[in-house]
């Protein structure tokens, strides 16, 4: 990894060979970085908000499991902002120390979420014992560390060749279609330049018609809706966030108007971040427009 | 436990002292039952489904973390229905064997989400390995079993009755006021007799302000939507399911009306259930109406 002077000090979620750890590379593309790794969300977001890294990397959504609040919350509370996007295919496999045999296994280690996601899989081998861990890549680091042949963990192929694992069988996850979504973010906003999404996060009063009337200023403004989610607020037991993302640049003036209009109708209104969307990592046609 | 003939077999998730297993015993409120435990929601629900258990009860929804898009999956594909809902209050404490003191513990076992939930008081006492379990109520099992003085369990109080354990620390999650809610499920859908709240998944045509439209059929018809969020469609990859709670009974034929003019602009469109709301959980006050 370059450590010169120029290179950038990012802060990564999880550890060498993480999903999250692929997603930075892929963002980063060559570019030197120095990157730290945080085992916790509100660690690397604290990282990112009080300078010590200059950008963070960290997963906001899974298309199994949806969005995770905590992160949006966090980004929120540390007035973070989003300045890319990365989509990532999830890609399990069985990784085992040296020439361990498919029948020597008798537990097999994953972050829980790792495990869910391998669930159909897993049935098939009723005898295995499952054990819930910190992480994907950290189960694979603990079964090189433990040399034994007993002990298998899921994880993906960055963390096979990272930990020198061997891969016992690939592509074990059960829908070979989920993608993990992740952000990049920074502590101010940069110049848009190719911004063409962006990620609002807003309240609306408790009233018949309120989320209607907030959609109703994207359909007549043209602005296409890609994601929405309600997400509880902490400490206010069912009372909701709505996650928001819409295509649009606030280069453009039109976009600048729709917003302001719809901020006045909100009870709370903020915009997390203009960036670049990812048109590498998931086709434009399996992404929802409503 | 009653098992007599006029008992009504209930599946319960979890184990005995688990949170679902307080939803269940709240829910049938001293009818007989004979409880069956299930470690898996599918397991669960496919035991509804074919009969072996008359009712299933499960947890759906967390005011911290949000829907648990598996179960709403599941339910769907095995065609129940939802006939009961139950808000209950997130307590954990920390459980220990007989007299273990605080300075004797070393290692705390709950599910991921207690350890999750008590997070600031975690941070208090670095010193503990903390380690991720099956479930909240199957760590105070597994405290009960060891009989150590240098572990504990994250756990709300029915499992400290259950097990035996010492409440070491009462309350110890990060925010008083999280909910968790809960379906009791059935094969079929019930006489909704006091039936006030109707769940619906819905999926829209991907053309912009379909979501919009869906909104406008229950703000002109003055139906109160008290829950959206969009869920991931396993394997489609960001296509999207709406699960949306409004209130208003099926016997109403104005509902109807509304509801079959919706169904006809969606491009899916299902009633999960039509049952009555749990009114004692939850305050009316701290319920959206949107």
């Amino acid at each position: 990894m370059a450590t010169d002077e120029y290179s950038i000090p990012v802060g990564c979620f999880g550890t060498p060979g993480s999903y999250s750890y692929r997603a930075m590379m892929g963002h980063f593309d060559g570019k030197p970085i120095t990157p730290t790794y945080y085992g916790q969300f509100a660690d690397l977001v604290q990282a990112v908000a009080d300078g010590t890294v200059r950008y963070g990397v960290l997963p906001i959504e899974n298309s199994s499991t949806g969005g995770i609040t905590e992160v949006y919350d966090l980004i929120h509370k540390y007035d973070c902002r989003i300045v890319g996007e990365r989509y990532l295919k999830v890609e399990h496999h069985l990784l085992a120390y040296g020439d361990t045999k498919l029948e020597d296994i008798r537990t097999v280690y994953s972050h829980p979420q790792g495990l869910a996601q391998c669930r159909k899989y897993l049935t098939k081998h009723a005898d295995w014992t499952v054990c819930p861990y910190y992480s994907t890549s950290q189960s694979a680091q603990f079964v090189q560390k433990e040399r034994r042949h007993d002990i298998a963990a899921i994880a993906n192929s960055t963390a096979a060749d990272m930990y020198g694992l061997t891969i016992l069988e690939r592509d074990v996850n059960d829908n070979p279609t989920n993608f993990t979504r992740f952000f990049v973010i920074a502590p101010h906003s940069e110049e848009p330049g190719l911004a063409d999404k962006i990620t609002l996060v807003l309240t609306v009063h408790h009233a018949p018609g309120a989320l209607y009337h907030v959609l109703g200023h994207f359909f007549y403004n043209d602005m296409n809706m890609t994601h929405l989610e309600s997400r509880p607020i902490e400490g206010r037991p069912f009372e909701y966030f709505f996650h928001i993302d819409v295509m649009g640049s606030m280069k453009d003036p039109g976009v600048v108007r729709t917003l302001q209009a719809l901020e006045r109708t909100c009870k709370y209104f903020k915009i997390l971040g203009n960036y670049p969307s990812d048109k590498e990592g998931i086709s434009h046609e399996t992404r929802a427009h409503w």
